[in-house]
């Protein structure tokens, strides 16, 4: 499978506002996104106006749009960081590349500031190999190829559908982590990017992610809202819910995700002791989660990532339903989201 | 579970000597191997004398050992790269730390020596997180941690019973990547261990590993042995087929396997284009071998690391037999190498 290429008019970068004042994040992020276009939505529990900078390209939606689109009386809620959410939604682009407002540029072990919207169109471009590990990580990067062992008919890989990138400074840790290492901070940058086996589930962390809208637009959703989620990323789980929906749709069509580079540099954003005043409620509902999501398999005439999305929809409503209510909207919201999908026209080619 | 101490004396470093003259290997790593006990296995089919530096603590073993106590009539063959593994027999420590002898101690992205030895005693006496990917690579290293939607349930680990480190300068490539990229040297040094999840298969390199030979000891075994096999790396596929019975153990008894650091420096030894014009076995038989191993699951009933080498030897002899006489071969010599583990006492503890 070679390279493909990858226009820039086929890129949307998806940026859900928590804060009104995007200014510094846009600037610092100007000479890496200026040249896409550019999706940005306000979380409608957010009063203030934005405040966004000149000199980019893009569309901004806020909550009368949403309450257009959507209806109010829908069981998909696009507060917090779910806003994001919509504007994948909205999106009619192949690729999206969605980073939190709270991240910035990185820079490599070199001093160099890294791409992180080339890095992920890299990962998505070159092929995944999720059915053999590589010992030496990404077979495609330069310099790199697929060592001793690696059976030939497995070289050309498959089509990658999600790159689920990392963070440097202030690492993407639970509330009881953080609050327990206020003071830690992530400075190991591993030059590395890899496949994450078949069949193998990993935590895909929604602050720097990019994604193949047409492999796999659909299970990028909003479904898992904790109740006593707030604005800060350790206090939800939307994404890692919708990333374990992803990950078991794409073993099962078989497509790749790949997770490791690119970096962004995370600044610090909410008060952990606080958070954990909260109930941990995330943390307990992975207990149940990561089993279910584990042992999940989808029955062969599913054949197209909407239908996925169905399918685990009613299973997640039958097996996990019965334990908590939380688990029954989640089902709920993604019986609509691909509903929404559908009626929106969002898996539609770009017009 | 907490980091084990591990203690100079429990730990052996095995080395198949191909070559006669080990001077300047010993000596390159001799601020790094000296304060342990060396076990070196002269391949038999070397004529000349070992030359090796003083100052060590070793034992040599020469073909006459290996006539003595496995007498000729065996189907297991320690010519070549597989003379390692009666080092592997005759250790009665509990770890082993095996290094090819064209491999010299690497430096790491700061310049600094890396100690191969302690790097490979880390990794195995923190435990392996094999039933959950962590993003963040080793969440027992410094700095690091479980990310956010990492179970706490599993983030007490299992024990890890197999390191497979890496490679810089001459990667571990087979002899149609190395004729084709002649000049292709890895330089990428990724600072990260991982452990490869549970299920997924791997090209285990034998080229530098370390192993816990409590766990894991009798399923290091050499078995399948290519009519053409020459004294290169890359002509030989004895320890990606023991790395998979290794991985499939590991897998069934519930220990983990990492992979990444440390790295070796390699230095060029053979003719890739010469080996070229040897028929491509190797490469083809991995074609049957890997689909083979990746569907391999013991019965519940084995429950010990040599009983899953007996298990799997039957299963090979069944399965892959009939195909090839090379993997009937292989099965006998993993029977026979159970059988010699035995008799040896390889699996008693220290005395």
């Amino acid at each position: 499978m070679s390279e493909a290429c990858i226009k820039d008019s086929e890129v949307d970068i998806v940026i859900g506002a928590l804060q009104s004042d995007l200014i510094s994040f846009m600037n610092d992020w100007r000479p890496i996104f200026s040249r896409f276009h550019l999706i940005i939505v306000k979380d409608p529990d957010l009063k203030e106006e934005l405040k966004i900078p000149e000199g980019f390209n893009l569309d901004v939606y806020t909550k009368s749009h949403i309450d257009q689109l959507v209806g109010s009386s829908t069981s998909i809620l696009f507060s917090g960081y779910s806003c994001r959410y919509f504007g994948f939604l909205m999106s009619r682009r192949r690729y999206v590349v969605s980073i939190d407002d709270d991240c910035f540029p990185a820079k490599d072990s070199n001093g160099y500031i890294i791409d992180a919207v080339t890095q992920h169109i890299m990962n998505l471009s070159t092929p995944a190999t999720p059915f053999f590990f590589n010992t030496l990580y990404d077979p495609y990067r330069d310099g790199a190829d697929f060592v001793r062992g690696y059976p030939f008919s497995l070289r050309s890989g498959v089509k990658c559908a999600l790159s689920s990138g990392l963070w440097l400074n202030l690492a993407d840790l639970d509330a009881p982590t953080q609050a327990l290492k206020p003071g830690q901070r992530n400075s190991c940058y591993v030059d590395a990017v890899l496949t994450v086996p078949a069949g193998a589930m990993m935590p895909m962390s929604g602050i720097n992610i990019a994604f193949d809208r047409e492999l796999m637009g659909p299970a990028l959703l909003p479904a898992l809202k904790l109740s006593g989620e707030g604005k800060v990323r350790w206090e939800t789980m939307e994404d890692i819910w919708s990333g374990m929906c992803a990950k078991v749709a794409c073993d099962h069509l078989g497509f790749g995700v790949k997770t490791g580079l690119p970096y962004v540099w995370r600044k610090d954003r909410g008060d952990a002791i606080e958070s954990l005043k909260k109930e941990w409620e995330g943390v307990k509902k992975m207990e149940e989660v990561v089993p279910f999501f584990q042992a999940l398999r989808l029955p062969r005439t599913v054949t197209t990532i909407e239908n996925c999305v169905i399918e685990i929809a009613t299973i997640v409503k039958q097996q996990l339903g019965p334990s908590d209510a939380v688990f029954v909207r989640a089902a709920e919201a993604m019986t609509e989201w691909s509903q929404l999908w559908k009626k929106l026209g969002s898996g539609s080619p770009s017009t």
